[in-house]
């Protein structure tokens, strides 16, 4: 069944001065600071920005595209770590989503689990709906 | 100059029985829920999912960028309520992105607002970085 989730943006000024929150309103569960200073600067702390929250879902659904693609590989994962780094550059745009798996995966080889993790980086939906370069760095735990 | 941004997800078990939590590591603001279920099923409340992540990440964006465009026209935004819904069928990936902006803006007239709001929609970098569909309603409010 198809379905849609939904986040809110309430922002006041300009890009410079101002500033604004992101709410996860279909869920419920927050509501973040988000500003230019936070997208731009070397300090990212205490405040999210856009490319933090596609690193997010990069990170999300590559995570539930390779347990699903393992778990039909008859290796459902003990336990997957997946992190995403989102680069950005004013001027030019988001650079790329690079992502980085280790995977502890009972009965699997170094070179299944890394063949698998091509797929699911390659079929994962959001990988499907970006159009930046994505790197991947997959092992065995 | 450049800027990276880092979220991590945390997967046990197969896709449809594991789940898992995804941390904004970035900001360090914190560490959510996500499940397929959170994903797929009708009611979304107390878990995120990448497409919310995604709804997230494209409000928070064009936000910005149309802060931006609204000041550099002399018009800088009293404020901006703008949300995005994003669209996943299973089976077929993330369907579109269809953002709504509400904006209280001084001086400026309706079909500016939109013409400008058209402007934002097509620069912002997360509508660059994304392939799906992207909508716009925009209206002052």
């Amino acid at each position: 069944m198809a379905t849609s989730r939904s986040a809110k943006t309430h922002w006041e000024g300009s890009l410079l001065k101002g500033g604004g929150s992101v709410e996860l309103a279909s869920s419920g569960i927050g509501t973040f600071e988000v500003t230019w200073a936070a997208r731009t600067e070397p300090d990212a702390s205490g405040r999210t920005s856009p490319e933090e929250l596609l690193a997010a879902a990069h990170s999300a659904c590559f995570s539930m595209a390779f347990s699903n693609i393992l778990d039909k590989a008859g290796h459902a994962p003990e336990s997957l770590e997946t992190s995403a780094v989102v680069g950005f550059q004013p001027g030019v745009g988001v650079t790329g989503s690079a992502l980085r798996v280790r995977g502890v995966v009972p009965g699997l080889s170094e070179d299944e689990f890394v063949a698998l993790a091509e797929q699911a980086k390659v079929n994962c939906p959001v990988s499907q709906a970006l159009s930046v370069e994505i790197t991947l760095d997959a092992a065995l735990a």
